[in-house]
């Protein structure tokens, strides 16, 4: 058993662990500190009902890299933890609307991937055991009917186009009080959805037409420096330092010495930092669409020449992003190394955390056997093993190591809500 | 695997499974109406913090028999569901007292069982983990300084004396905001205890010292009533049938002969559902002491005559309730039979099902080796291997069948959340 185990939990390869340790133990020794101070964050901001946040572990660093507020991926948690996830919806539908028990999920538009509706049924699976009368229903313009999906399992989703009357959205006498966007709006948020009576969770102002990263991790570095001071560490440990590239047209050039400058800034900064750390590895940024999703738009880059000397090609991925829109700014982001790794093959494993509400459930790893630990591993096309986490995020053991696995989780779903509680305040319109 | 697992839950050794199946079919069919119910009853009426209820399950009858304000039996619960334990916690806490961070759990005076401090133990851990600062506090006179006690998992729990400051009780500089008992005040509510600012969970008032049985299950009655009319099925398969004894005094032989009487009306009672039922079996009563606990002051009667030939050291079993106080009011309650049986030898399975605020999380079976399928499981002195539910009791599946395990202890899930209502009408006082 002790094999099997060793081999579902990644292991650090990297001997710069010092500070990761230095983290996790104090995670676990201020847990309740940090708790009291999440319960605090969440009396003003209220969060999203679902989120799902990437993780970067380089064993000198756990970062937040990307916060989805559309998050697929529910089909790859741990089966044992479904229990948790409705306990969670049940008490996250109960804050928000006490009295509201139809669900209306509004799945992405984009995509015809099965493994994408096998996550859209196991979302709905949640609250219509929660409690709740789920339907799923789509923004497709060419869905005029019920359109039934066979999924591998057996089951079947049923994906309903949507009906307006007046200023309420129904699918026949359906008429849901909750609607849960589970479409990231990249392509602006339809009329059909404008100025309507029920709720949308997150709203509209949140899709990508209209979001940018960069907004979300001013948002997320405000709060690591909140909570770096509640437990005394070098808020570096947890924010990937970023810039905005403003105005930018990839296939005009226009931009690109003010966008190499401020990655030649970037990486004097990260250069920096791994001086003051004693971290012998090379620095490296990663450019990205600020409105981008699904992996598209992205760039590795280790200097500012290699922004001058991009190519056509090059140019001509970054310009387009998630449903054809045109990429005008992009977020240049401090790469952060992968160093956990999984089983004898040592594939790279990147942690995906899921919450609903205030509530962090688990995750599963990505898990790529040829990819490189400084390369972007959730790109278009891009092969992952899912791996579910073994144990939830909630539950920290002081009579465990800080490096336990059961804490490691912890400090992984602490993380994640300070992801989470970014997004909130993105939500609530918060300045910084 | 398969038989392991077969070994793991109960089965019915019964062939009356006819209702219960109906129940299950009927609860499985309605889950969505049943959470949309409970739903709107926990807006009206506030649950208790913890609550255990004690199920019988005949087959032709799935019914609470006892409900308990001040559970112990925490560290029987499955390991793998701390989390959903954690999560209710957070749930339930930032519900009742968004703003509290420090909890002061009181304990039962009565015991030295190594059992009960270990049960103690881990619902201290629960709201450790679930991020507040705990106490364990006791009310013993003999107790004047702090006392660790040693828990065979290696583990040590540390039991405070109570100190009050005008109307705040608290330890040393610990000053909680919520107190948590666990102590069920059979000998009254201490004056340490009165007209405290901060607030007590459940109330004083909850007390054995003052609660009834027969209040409680007079509210049961209501509840299962309303609930029988949504599912549509005879309420007469959730509630044991029961009467309030009057005023009694065993030793002094006053009030056996009404006692009597009303024995042989409720034995006419349910002998009337079991020929209209078809069910061949002798019914049974029950009679407790109406403020009793502990399986103390219980005795089985088969008719009334066995009432009126009571003898000394029945009289003196039941005169005495837990802290030594004398029983002058008892209920007797319908026999439930147990049909529920477990492994080769048929031992006699009890389940027991545990909550946090509204949320119900598992439970354990009281598995009795050389016990009867009709007499009572949790007596004084009583020996008996718990055995942890395999899976929660929040995730109903319609995939299987109504009788499938996992859909059993959806089941048993609901039918202890009637219970749990019905304490939480009685606390909020509800009139009938």
């Amino acid at each position: 058993m002790q094999t099997d185990k060793d081999y579902r939990v990644p292991h650090l390869t990297t001997a710069l662990r010092g500070p990761l340790l230095e983290l996790e133990s104090q995670i676990l020794k201020n847990s309740i500190a940090i708790e009291r101070w999440f319960r605090k964050q969440w009396l003003i901001h209220r969060p999203p009902i679902t989120c799902s946040v990437d993780l970067r572990n380089s064993g000198f660093k756990l970062a937040a890299i990307d916060t989805n507020l559309f998050p697929a991926g529910f089909n790859n948690l741990n089966p044992s933890f479904m229990s948790l996830c409705i306990q969670a919806a049940q008490a996250s539908m109960s804050a928000i609307n006490p009295k509201c028990d139809k669900v209306l999920i509004i799945a992405e538009s984009h995509t015809r991937n099965e493994k994408y509706f096998a996550s859209l049924n196991q979302l709905a699976t949640i609250f219509m055991r929660a409690g709740y009368d789920v339907r799923v229903g789509s923004l497709r313009e060419d869905l005029t009917d019920v359109e039934t999906i066979s999924l591998e399992n057996g089951q079947t989703l049923s994906l309903h186009p949507l009906q307006r009357q007046e200023d309420v959205i129904h699918i026949d006498d359906f008429r849901p009080c909750v609607i849960l966007l589970n479409n990231d709006l990249s392509n602006g948020a339809p009329d059909i959805l404008q100025d309507i009576k029920q709720r949308i969770y997150p709203p509209l102002s949140l899709g990508w037409s209209e979001r940018t990263k960069s907004q979300h991790f001013s948002h997320y570095q405000s709060v690591v420096n909140e909570f770096s001071q509640l437990i005394n560490i070098d808020p570096w440990f947890l924010n990937p330092l970023f810039r905005a590239s403003g105005d930018i047209d990839f296939m005009a050039k226009e931009g690109l010495e003010t966008l190499a400058k401020k990655v030649d800034d970037l990486l004097t900064q990260i250069k920096k930092k791994y001086q003051a750390c004693n971290i012998d590895k090379t620095p490296y940024v990663i450019i990205k669409a600020d409105s981008g999703t699904y992996g598209m738009a992205v760039m590795r880059v280790n200097s500012a020449d290699e922004v001058l000397a991009i190519n056509r090609k090059q140019r001509t991925h970054m310009s387009t992003a998630k449903g054809k829109r045109n990429v005008t700014q992009v977020i240049i982001q401090e790469g952060v190394y992968t160093f956990e790794t999984i089983g004898e093959e040592n594939a790279v494993a990147e942690p995906v955390v899921y919450m609903i509400g205030t509530h962090v459930l688990g995750g599963f790893y990505r898990v790529h056997k040829n990819r490189g630990e400084d390369e972007n591993l959730n790109s278009p096309g891009m092969h992952f093993e899912p791996l579910a986490f073994d144990e939830s995020c909630n539950n920290p053991s002081v009579e465990q190591d800080p490096d336990h696995s059961q804490n490691r989780f912890f400090a992984y779903g602490v993380v994640a809500r300070l992801a989470l509680l970014a997004a909130a305040r993105e939500i609530n319109g918060v300045t910084e």
